[in-house]
């Protein structure tokens, strides 16, 4: 997708911390962190929301998950992390390529907003 | 899974406030909303995170997340929701069987934390 920050990313034309990578998905660091550990995983197909993805990306989706629980122990989450989508304005999504967002590193407590 | 509370809420052992179920799965509105619009997505089969989930338990994340689109849709989320998946202390994980949040209905911003 043209002109995607994530497609770039993942076509390896803008550089990123990468944590992870295969031939679906790629993982690295977000560059404005919001949390001690916060790690950006995001399938290499793309679409934008979980509404507009097909089934082929519904798989993707699928390994992300199989997948998250071994990127969060390379990067060390012994004690839990959260995991976020933002899916369109009202979430804040900023950009519009879907991507899991894995925060740890530090205690979160139970309040989400 | 026993003394689970969301077992019990997909055995129809405890009241919720269904807004969507399936065979595999279950939504209702958590009884703590931190949001305008707060809903729980609930695989009804029992495992504590994605660490521990085997192949027919990422089926039904898979599922779940292709379901979660409808399901805000039902919940008139047409401006955007926020996913959040808690996995163990640091995140604050209370209930120990694996659960989408769907918080929406509010502008929630960037902030994450």
């Amino acid at each position: 997708m043209e002109n995607c920050i994530f497609c770039k990313i993942a076509a390896g034309e803008i550089p990123s911390q990468k944590v992870y990578e295969d031939e679906n998905m790629i993982a690295f660091k977000d560059i404005n962190p919001q949390a001690k550990v916060h790690v950006l995983v995001v399938p290499k197909s793309h679409f934008a929301t979980l509404a507009d993805m097909n089934a082929d990306q519904a798989e993707l989706v699928k390994q992300c998950f199989v997948n998250i629980p071994h990127i969060a122990e390379s990067l060390g989450l012994t004690n839990g992390y959260r995991l976020i989508v933002n899916q369109g304005q009202d979430a804040g999504q900023t950009v519009h390529h879907l991507h899991i967002h894995i925060l740890g590193g530090q205690p979160m407590g139970e309040k989400m907003l």
